[in-house]
């Protein structure tokens, strides 16, 4: 059931300077800053052979991972994004598994216009897990 | 220069509750769990179609992971490893631009048999990284 890693998301103070480690440092591609204020965040994709990493600063007031720079101000790993065919399915199984689904428990669209999910990281060894329909 | 993501690793309490999240939540492939004597944990590893999550559980006195389970006693997102052609020419270009290697700065032999090295998290936006040869 479960599919790719879509991708892998760290939350930054300064998208700028992170992005620069991976263009300089790693020699990777990094994508230009988007600003997605619909989702409180500002993005850097860095793509990788097989999958991408996801930097993210805070964007407006009331940003998602406002809470989380404020325990971590130097950034850290934020959450996993898995692919799952059928995102309705997924969650059913999950839950029967034991597994919260955070917020209302209906997909949103996410940043990428695909159906999203979050669950709950006390289910998952303490990681923030995303869904996203493939 | 930055090859693939190789496998993202996750801290946990107890490798076989992880595990079966994974196994009965997600219908994922996972291995048995392994015990590494000479670096310090129990690994499970879940196979995802483009990488690998693997699950980590200290073992023995002095487990390199103890400490940040202290601290994140529910288990957490603990380090990326990037796979890179040549592990020196990385670190020196790593190095080049600033970022710390940890430790004596030469590469030891990983948990897959290959030479490895971990870069200090606060050079990469909190996330600690290591980097193996592929």
């Amino acid at each position: 059931m479960i599919g790719r890693l879509n991708h892998v998301a760290i939350a930054v103070p300064d998208i700028e300077a992170a992005a620069a480690i991976y263009r300089d440092g790693f020699g990777a591609t990094v994508s230009a800053p988007r600003g997605l204020p619909e989702h409180g965040v500002t993005v850097v994709f860095v793509d990788l052979p097989n999958t991408r990493v996801e930097l993210m600063q805070p964007l407006g007031e009331a940003s998602p991972i406002a809470k989380f720079l404020e325990r971590n101000p130097g950034g850290g790993l934020h959450h996993l994004c898995y692919e799952v065919e059928d995102i309705l399915a997924a969650r059913d199984r999950l839950a029967a598994a034991g597994a919260r689904v955070l917020g209302s428990g209906e997909p949103r669209i996410g940043a990428h216009g695909k159906p999203v999910l979050f669950l709950h990281p006390k289910d998952f060894a303490g990681t923030l897990v995303e869904l996203e329909e493939a």
